[in-house]
């Protein structure tokens, strides 16, 4: 089957799509602002319906609605995710344009939202209608499910995850991370770190004490400093009991991943105003650090009194914010379970270990269904072998939401961006060609996915889904 | 020489005293709010100038003035400090009377500042008075400090301490810390510790990065823990190289004085709601500790995020401030030089030092004449042997006045309020009997200085102190 009558359509339909994704653009839906929001649940709720699919609206608490819709037939089923709200602005006067008026400008639409990801959201509902008016059905089930909570921390969509496991039981899944890098290579990527986010606390007197009293009553700041310096060394390294044992070593495939990849070096600590590495570490050693090291981030320390002012306490309470990113083969639960029996023996059963919050890692063979749709459609629509990442350091609510059943569901992750689409800052923007590329680039996916021959086992059918749209006002 | 006529001028002047006292103590000078400082200023001046000193005011930037005056003759010196304003009151709704009413009820005078301590300010004048009304002139010279901003951190005074060391060279100094403790023995301290207030500074990426960065990126509020972690062991003893060695070993004349010293345990733990004291100590030791212990308290760390929210940021910066409390023979100087070599040694050349304050240590020995003068007078005029504090866990300004020349001036500091005064809290009072008593002791204290041989080298004759008085206007 050719894909001549698909592209076709898509060139027929440039204008007609640009302009859909140029009103979505124009509305301001912030999430971490609450402007805008309902009215663009609205119309992303009607979006989805015009591809035929029935939508159903999940509402977690007082977050914003995940809307959930499917279309296509057969057994085998794939989640595609997106979500409708958009960063704050930041400062006005730093934007060329209005960063709600949508202008084209050189074949380059600006807007908050466009690169990040509304263009996406936008692309994959423009291919599912091509799909549909020139193939017909879609091979395979595709399960939409696109939040508001981007900017917000994902929480409805972390909560939807653990109570609704069965809905995202898959094949496969697609996210919405990714973009054309400087070369102009599709940057792919086969999975995300996981994350456990604890607190450590440690407590003291019932109040900060003069600190005439630091000879004798003993310091939770101290005894903090003395934990934590047991779970990393001086280096670097994470010497937490176990830890590293539990760690896969790098496939023979994702050893050969990566060696595709470099990191700007130079411009990165640039950019980040450094020095150097960690452990003078460069080339590929770290490329690989970086995606496949596990990591555990101080993000927080609070402790006693650090405001302007000469004040000497001795602080009641000492608290500090880590960050684990996790690599196969570890889990949030053995983090935390590895760093309690780490400080009970060494005498810190004191220190009390709060979960902040967790997500699986998320992570796809090369192999698997979805990688090979993806990575095949990349090199047959954009002519070049695309850069596929085995891990993106980053991670998020993909773990939760491909970590739901077990084992994992496969993840492959592109986007519509380029390297100019400056997607947190003032001007972010797209290229209109990439958005067009990408409705061509995605009916291919879904096409290959159709393709493929999977076990359907493991798969629960949604009940109720075609019902009418559920009727979701916010306050 | 007998006291009769001395004791009974204070009794015949008994009710003139306490009125003046209650006048001093309704009007409100709360330093850190600013309130009827200039009234309590002017008032101040007047006070001093009643008993015959010439006055000066010293005004350091925008600082509450300082007031200087010299009485009585002979070059053996003494300074007597003081200071006039007071603690803000708090939650008006747990005080029984008017905070600034000045209300005596059963003996007892109710009043913020009446302990904290307008009652010493106003006893010491009296004493001077009845002094030169019942002996004549004093036989030596007293030369009076009293500041504005022991509220505020005595600002104005370290400053004028640091640039007016001539002023402050004396035989002897008198403080105002001091109370009955329950057992109604005086309680008397001759020094106080000195401290070396630093911060500690470890810089990263320019700006807080996403923590995905964390695998290869430095993240200096690890740096800093790892090197906080090298200045203290677990067990909190510190560890700086050649810190403990600088520690002079404690006179026998002070493991005498210690043996007196008693800490309520059980009290303070109740109070502190600690399970315990560092190290497991109890009894004598844990009173070594606490008097004649250095101190390195962290007083606070702040790095990253840390407020409400699941940010997970690799951090930018880090610090830590460090409360050193000195004892003989550490000096501020030498902390800081012992700490940048035993980082610099241990590879911590990256992280800053930045001195935030200081102040020495002052300590007499019990055979200096001021000590003499003052263990001897209490003996006699309280019936009961004192408690003398050795060295008082505290610090502050004590320790740029004692410390403005070298070798630095002995101290003994005592005061009016008795265990039940409850200075920085609501219902804060004296007892009446307490002042006056206290009149009579100050009388005994000024003689005996005045019988006491004393070399008079390394005095500086202030000159213009008998000038008219300065005016000083607070904006």
């Amino acid at each position: 089957m050719t894909f001549t009558r698909f592209d076709r359509y898509v060139d027929r339909h440039a204008r007609n799509f640009s302009e859909r994704l140029q009103a979505l653009c124009r509305m301001p839906s912030v999430a971490a602002r609450g402007t805008g929001m309902a009215a663009m649940a609205e119309t992303v709720e009607q979006m989805m319906q015009r591809v035929g699919m029935g939508t159903r609206a999940f509402r977690m608490g007082n977050g914003y609605p995940i809307f959930y819709g499917e279309c296509g037939a057969g057994s085998q089923s794939y989640v595609v995710y997106g979500h409708y709200d958009v960063q704050p602005v930041g400062h006005l006067s730093e934007w060329s344009v209005g960063p709600f008026a949508a202008t084209i400008v050189d074949g380059k639409l600006y807007a908050r939202g466009a690169a990040n990801s509304k263009g996406d959201l936008a692309a994959r509902l423009a291919a599912v209608e091509a799909y549909q008016k020139t193939f017909g059905k879609l091979p395979v089930t595709l399960r939409f499910f696109v939040e508001g909570e981007d900017g917000l921390g994902s929480t409805s969509l972390y909560r939807f995850a653990a109570e609704n496991p069965e809905m995202l039981t898959a094949q496969g899944c697609i996210w919405d991370e990714g973009y054309k890098d400087t070369k102009e290579r599709p940057v792919i990527s086969l999975g995300f770190k996981g994350i456990q986010f604890l607190e450590l606390r440690a407590h003291g007197a019932r109040a900060d004490l003069h600190s005439k009293w630091g000879a004798i009553v003993p310091n939770p700041a101290w005894r903090l400093v003395q934990a934590l310096a047991t779970i990393t060394s001086p280096k670097g390294v994470i010497t937490i009991d176990g830890f590293s044992s539990n760690i896969a070593p790098v496939s023979d495939e994702d050893q050969e991943a990566l060696k595709a990849i470099e990191l700007d070096e130079a411009g990165l600590k640039r950019e980040f105003h450094i020095g150097g590495w960690v452990r003078s570490m460069k080339g590929a050693a770290l490329v690989k650090e970086h995606i496949f090291g596990p990591t555990c981030t101080i993000c927080g320390i609070r402790t006693g009194h650090t405001e302007a002012g000469a004040k000497t306490v001795l602080p009641s309470a000492a608290m500090a914010r880590l960050d684990f990113r996790l690599v196969p083969d570890l889990t949030p639960e053995l983090v935390t379970k590895l760093l309690r029996a780490h400080l009970d023996v060494r005498g810190f059963k004191d220190i009390d270990i709060i979960e902040l919050g967790s997500a699986s890692l998320a992570k796809s063979s090369p192999s698997s269904a979805v990688a090979r749709a993806v990575i095949g459609s990349a090199a047959e629509v954009y002519g070049v072998a695309p850069l596929v990442y085995p891990m993106d350091p980053s991670s998020g609510p993909v773990g939760a939401v491909c970590g739901a059943s077990s084992p994992p569901t496969p993840v492959a992750s592109f986007g519509i961006s380029y390297a100019g689409s400056n997607p947190h800052g003032p001007d972010e923007n797209i290229r209109v060609d990439d958005f067009l590329q990408s409705i061509k680039f995605i009916g291919r996916v879904i096409h290959k996915l159709g393709e493929t021959k999977t076990k359907t086992s493991g798969i629960t059918k949604v009940s109720g889904i075609r019902e009418a749209r559920t009727t979701i006002s916010r306050g």
